[in-house]
Order: C-alpha cells, then structure tokens, then sequence
C-alpha cells in the first residue's frame, strides 16, 4: 500500500500530463491529454480535470496527499493563478483553486516549470547532492531555476530562474518578453536555427530545419551550423557566470531538446565558461547535462511539493 | 549597561574601520586606521589588532558578544579567510582566526563589502521591511548584495551579490576580473569618466575629472556628460532586470559615489528599466538611494553577525 504519493501536473502549451509520484520518485499511474491551447478558459481547464479524473479513479489515489502543479509561466503561486504565454485563454486564471477543487480538496503548490524541473534535477539529476545549482531547459524557450542553501528558490511567485530572459547583449534585439538582448533571443533552438540559416546553412535533403538539424550538420563538420551553436554556447556561458557571481552556484545542469546536441553545445560551453567566469568563486563550475528527461516536469512538480515549507506534504 | 553590543570591522584598500553597535544600530565607539595596503600580510593585520585593541579597551567591550567583519573581496567564509584585490599582501589571509585571537576569542562572522552594505540596508535602510531586494554600491567598482526570502543571502563564500561582473555586454571589453563586458567596466565612476573623456567631455578649469564632476556637468546641461550616465544608467538597468528575472526581487537600493549623481542617475536607470524589465514579475520594481552612508560597511558587518544562522549572535 502506497500511502505516500504525490499527484503531479504537467502544463505545457502542448500537453497537459498528470501522474502519481512515489517517495522514491517512481511514476506508478500517467494521464494525458493535449493542451485545447487556443480555446478558452474552461475548455482548457476541463482537459486538466480530464487527468486529474485518471488520477483520481485510480485505486492508488487515495494514497496521495498533496498535488504538485509545474506550469508554464507566468505564474503567481502568492495567489495561485497562471498566466502561461502560449495559453492566451488564461489569464489569471486560478489554477490552484480549481485544481483543489478538482482533486478532493487536497493540498497543492504551484511552481513554475523551470522551477520544477530544477525540483526534479535536485532530487533524482544531476543536481542531488548539490547545496546550491542552476538547472536550465534550453529548447524552444529557455528557462531554469536555482537551488540556493539547499533548497529550491522559487522566488514569492514561483518565477524565479527565468535565465532566459537576463539580458547579456545590452544593444541587441528585442525579445517577445519585452526586453532587449535575452539569452533566449541567442540561444534557444528556433534562434540557433535562425541564425544558421541567416549565415548560409542549408538543410539537407529533408529540409528539416530545426535546431537538431543544426547540430547534426555541425557534428558532422559544418562550420557555419558549428559556430551558431557556439554563439548560443557563449551566451549560455556568460548568463551562467553572470549566475554563479550573483547567488555562487557549484553546478549548473542543462536540459531541452538543445542539450540534446551533446558535444557540439557542451564542448564550446564549457569554454566559454573560462572566458566568462574568472571570479576565484566562479571558477571550476561543474556543468552538467540533465538527467531527468521527458519526465522532469512531472516528477519536479511532485519533487517542489515534497520541498515546500509548511505542513502539507509528508515524506519531506 | 550595554550588553547587546556587536564588534564591526570594515576592512577596505583604504581604511580599516571598527566600531561598537548596538542592536539598534547606534555606533557607541569608533576606531580607524588607514589600510597599508601595499605592506606584508602581517603589517596589514598590525592595523587591524590597533582597530581592535581600541575597541577591546572600551569600557563597554565587555558587552560585545561577537564581531562582524566585511571585507573587500574575494572573501571565503567558509574558510574563513580573505583575498582583496586591493591588498595584495593577503591572499587566502586568515582573517577570522587572526581577528578572534585578537577579540578574546569571540566568534566572527566575515561576509563580502557588498553583503555588509545590504546587510545595513536591510537592517535599517531602504530595504528595511523588503523580504526580496538587491542592494548594490556603484563606486570606483560595482558591488551588491541579495537579501531573499527575508534573509541575508551571502552564499557558501560570502561573496553572493557581484552584480558588477555579470555580463552585459557579449562581445564586451575585456574586465580586470577576468571577464568580459561587465556592468563594472560600463556604469563605474571612472568608466564613466573615462566614457565621457573619450567622447569629448572636458573638465571645468580645475581639471576635476572625477565621475562627480562628469555629473555636474550632465546636471548643468552637458550631453555628453548626460549621456555617459545614460549609458551607466542602461548598463545598471539590465544587469538589476536580470537579477530580478533570476530570483525574484522588489527593490533595487543604490548607493555609492555615483549614486550620489541623483536624478543624473536614477531618472535614465528607471526608464531604463522599464527597457529591460518587462517580465510580470520584473515590472514596477522599486529603484531607491541607499540610506546608511559612511557607515554601511560597520552598520552591515554588525547587521550580518545579527541575521548569520547559528548559536552565535543575541538580539536576533
């Protein structure tokens, strides 16, 4: 009998999963639907309840205890409402309240999904054991979060670690967040991708032009796909040193489709590193590939419950 | 009868500084002595047994129950010892042991100039009362410190808070520090003086070409004076954009030299922001001067001992 389970949430503007969560980590019952992204509130809140309703059928549920929510941001776990910018149907939208409703009245926590999937990094990736680390998802946005003294910072609403959007070209473009100069405008897939094509890159006969194309052909010698990856690399490198002088890190874990590429983003990051991270604090900073994968969503969402102050989650 | 008193050294590349402080932040007793900054390590740490020897002769000595060190960094608090650039005599100096030996063996706390300084603004400055907020100096270097989640936050080494070498700028000029395009080398007095020289600026006929004086001019109506704060102003804008991107913060407290620029500073780094932090959580942060002057690094290195976890410091 399990009587330690945490029920997960996984909102994304793709899918919307749900699971329950051992105390180990072990994902014994998954749920799925696709994310209605471009309908309105209550429809895309009824696929929500669809998994939940897996979830709470299931003759494992009345082992849980808490629901771990990881959303896309915005979020704003102070008054428990998400804002998520590929689901223009919510906006404020009380996702906490709603799932509690939904879910018997249990307790639940909101972070947002870097943050989770920093969560899960610290407890079962590449991060266990690491008092302080930044965890990042480079894909087709980048996000992260931090684990400062041991524990998550998830900030007062639940944001913190949005890496991506820390500027580090002060003259360079605007980003659809509104600033100027992101991480993300350098260094996400579809920016990797771009900026190989704008240089002369062209796709093989399959005409895939994605980021993962990209790496391909800069493993296989391309110099042009080699240098866009190195361009994202020294971005990624000089946010992470910016990082690690700010709040002193001892690891920062990388994941997303993006570290995917392996070698040809890793090998010019960590070169980077030296150039941007010389503070004698700063230096020797390990970097990491994730370890947690397509489920990091899902088992940080149960990992943040498990790490939140206050009473409601057992197994801490 | 004082027997709450807190024993405070502030150590820079200029001047050593000791005073008494009581738990409201009144100085009761003060010692100096100018730093031999260009001396052997023992000769350095002679002027500071004077500081002290000064305050262990007091009548009220008797009340001090520990003694708060900031130091010029790189500092490491977790071994206890000292590196300033300033100084180079000590490198991986034994500071904490040596100032025990010298206080009767009381316990010492030792943090970075920068978490001393928000320390003291958070203690009884414009932070006062913010539970996320980024303190930072803006001198002849750039340096801060975080308080987060209503707590110091100086990291494993004390020396959390360099916002003054996170990058802003990627293809950047080279930084002392060994990094490249940092907030230090854009929005520094003498980066901004020295800005302002480059592109024409002249000084009046006392041949002042302090950053102060680069101010006077910007606030008589000098464009190019103007415009090399404009350009400080950005650089500050993004890097305390980024932070609050990072982890979450709602004030930014400046204070330092250049920070005593007033409006030629503060009105282009608040437009400036709105630029650069344009996330939900990033917008309508709080910009202040910081409020404890001269006496941050004495009234901070009292406050860190008051906020450090552990047995050590009453009053808390």
């Amino acid at each position: 009998m399990h009587n330690d389970l945490i029920a997960a949430l996984d909102i994304g503007g793709t899918k919307i999963a749900g699971a329950l969560v051992d105390a180990d980590g072990a994902i014994l019952l998954r749920a799925q639907r696709p994310t209605p992204a471009r309908e309105d509130a209550e429809t895309v809140m009824r696929a929500v309840e669809a998994v939940l309703g897996e979830l709470t059928a299931s003759p494992l549920w009345p082992g849980a205890s808490a629901v771990g929510i990881g959303s896309a941001g915005p979020v704003d776990a102070s008054t428990g409402t998400v804002s998520p910018v590929n689901v223009p149907g919510w906006r404020g939208f009380p996702l906490v309240d709603r799932v509690r409703a939904a879910a018997a009245g249990l307790p639940a926590e909101l972070v947002g999904d870097g943050v989770a999937m920093t969560a899960a990094e610290h407890w079962i990736g590449a991060a266990r054991g690491y008092g302080d680390a930044l965890c990042m998802v480079v894909s087709t946005g980048v996000g992260g979060g931090l684990v400062l003294g041991g524990r998550l910072h998830p900030g007062p609403t639940g944001n913190a670690g949005h890496i991506g959007h820390m500027t580090v070209e002060l003259d360079g473009d605007r980003c659809p967040c509104g600033g100027r100069g992101c991480v993300e405008r350098i260094a996400s897939g579809p920016n990797i991708a771009r900026r190989a094509l704008d240089n002369g890159w062209r796709p093989g006969p399959d005409g895939d032009t994605s980021a993962a194309a990209v790496a391909a052909s800069a493993a296989a010698g391309d110099p042009v796909a080699a240098a866009s990856f190195e361009r994202a690399a020294q971005a990624l490198a000089a946010a992470i040193a910016g990082v690690a002088a700010l709040v002193e890190i001892r690891i920062a874990v990388i994941g997303g489709g993006v570290a995917g590429a392996g070698d040809v983003l890793f090998i010019p990051l960590r070169k980077a590193l030296h150039d941007y991270a010389a503070l004698s604090f700063t230096q020797n900073l390990v970097v990491a590939p994730a370890r947690t994968g397509t489920d990091a969503g899902l088992l940080g969402a149960a990992a943040a419950v498990r790490s939140a102050p206050g009473p409601r989650a057992p197994g801490r």
